[in-house]
């Protein structure tokens, strides 16, 4: 579907957060409207919502909320209001950094009056949102660049529509990749633990009439040794200074089979993605999650009761696996460490004017 | 458990094979007693009974009951009853080389009466599961002595004692290892799409009190990064004349972690698993089963309605990612060669004997 006819993922309708709600899919779409900022905090916990820019937006939304839901008269309580609400959505999700980048940008806004405030943290959401459109399919542009004609792709998780506020980081490159006629055919991990792969990514691709492949994890390597994947195309949660990825939980093994391959491995994300202040992966923290989400699925027990599970929801791949990092101030080639820092300085300015 | 306690994965009583249902665990606990060889091939098919060795001895069996079930009265004609049986049973499942090669071993015992054959096809079946058992305690203590002190061994899939007649071939080596104080912790792969890992392995390794984290096959990358892997240990379906192995899909990908992080990467499997017919993996057929295993878990539909999906039951790891093989006749190292033929012509004058 073209970005115009898909709804976004994250918006601010009538007061209130709009959200498609990503643990039902793919077997209902259900539609969320989220009116006080405990009950997005809860559902950015429990995945409703989930992807490192989508969070982020959301989460800038979740002030706008507060601030409408402060009774406070003064600049000084209403911005004490929405530190409290930002507290509370900080400690919602670890990883992504895209969550705090929101959150520190919304706060930063200038106002001289309560009434300016709550207009300008909606507004600085509201842009965070737009910019964040901007930016995939600035990205995707980038990306399908790099590709080979015909190319078959591999991506893990969902990096895509449901990830961002739309037209996705890696799911955008392979977007623009197919209206370009270079991208061929797209192998989708399943991405357990929660499927995003299987459930949401495999939903995009199909809505979108691209040519897919379901896989599970353990399938990647298999196809690669047939020479099935011309370049794999993965999203981030946070990209510390030195290049080092945090992201979903299976990338690290991808990366690592594509150089045992010779296959690109490329990153794509915004700049909002990059922390500057986290000088390598060993800093990023890794969120554990339930060990319920691995034994069992979709509901039903599948290992014994009992057993221990271990559920680290993302891991770090070295920046030394990585070919190029997409950003929508262009590619980033090693060594990363420069290259980042102007990419964050770049789009910084260009926020500014 | 030890091996006496323990009810044998396959075994013959009272004229039936007596089998444990490996699709039922770890929910339920449901022997089968198959009275007919039409019978045991679907349950060799539908995974009731799995595992390269276990296959072996269950199809043996079921030339037992094909020769009990038989009207002949004249060798001939019994020879002709077994080879329909043995034809039916070999179109099961394609990768597994026990399957064929306790086929053939039942096939070419000798005989001059009809009761004869009768009693030698059942003799024949019986030598096979108990040098199975044999197998795996040897390839158990040859491998244990492999292992460093507090090994944490990672495993894939099941080979453990529902995959061989008792004790397992990898779940051997644990075994072994942990009964003499070496082995301190295991972690087990999920294995999807069908879980053997999660329902089976789990299961085994839990009843014999063994230490255990369960992963998605996702999450095993993390766990070397963290240093937290001593060695791989793994089953095989079929070894090359050159030490290629077919093993669980996802096993590869494995094996290319290993070597990345200088982490041994062993492969236990009895000679029964060798095939010298075979010159190198690329010749070894891969059994790709129904996609609903993959677009579907536990009875849920996963993914959208309409997503194709691939379901290679086994990949191909290259010899030179392993560091080792362990048979029942003693440890391979690379080159492996030469070693794979005299541990096959080694454990052909054993059985001479």
């Amino acid at each position: 579907m073209p970005v115009s006819q898909r709804e976004r993922t994250v918006s601010w309708r009538d007061g209130r957060i709009r959200l498609i709600d990503q643990t039902r899919l793919p077997q209902e779409v259900v539609w969320l409207e989220i009116a006080d900022e405990a009950t997005l905090a809860e559902a950015i916990r429990r995945l409703q919502v989930r992807g490192a820019p989508a969070i982020g937006a959301a989460a800038a939304f979740g002030l706008a909320l507060a601030a409408n839901a402060s009774p406070a008269t003064t600049l000084e309580a209403l911005r004490a209001d929405l530190a409290a609400a930002a507290a509370r959505l900080r400690v919602t999700r670890p990883t992504a950094v895209n969550l705090f980048w929101a959150i520190d940008r919304v706060l930063a806004v200038e106002a001289s009056t309560v009434a300016e405030l709550r207009a300008a943290v909606l507004a600085e959401a509201e842009r965070i949102a737009q910019e964040d459109i901007a930016a995939c399919q600035a990205i995707g542009r980038y990306g399908a660049a790099l590709l080979p004609a015909a190319a078959s792709i591999l991506t893990h998780c969902n990096a895509g529509a449901l990830a961002t506020v739309d037209y996705g980081t890696a799911l955008g490159v392979v977007r623009a990749g197919w209206e370009q006629g270079k991208v061929r055919h797209v192998f989708v991990d399943e991405t357990r633990p929660l499927l995003q792969g299987a459930r949401l990514t495999a939903w995009e691709l199909a809505a979108d009439g691209i040519p897919l492949t379901l896989i599970t994890d353990s399938m990647a390597g298999y196809f690669f040794q047939c020479g099935a994947i011309d370049a794999v195309v993965v999203g981030a949660d946070r990209i510390a200074a030195n290049g080092d990825v945090a992201n979903k939980i299976g990338t690290y093994t991808l990366a690592v089979l594509a150089r045992e391959h010779g296959i690109p491995f490329y990153v794509a994300a915004p700049t909002s993605t990059i922390d500057l202040n986290t000088p390598s992966g060993a800093a990023i923290p890794i969120e554990e999650r339930d060990p319920n989400e691995v034994t069992t699925i979709a509901g039903q027990r599948v290992a014994p009761a009992g057993v221990p599970a271990a559920n680290p929801a993302f891991d770090v791949t070295p920046a030394r696996y990585l070919s190029a990092i997409i950003t929508e101030t262009g590619v980033l080639r090693p060594p990363f460490p420069a290259g980042l820092a102007e990419a964050v300085a770049r789009a910084r300015r260009k926020d500014q004017t």
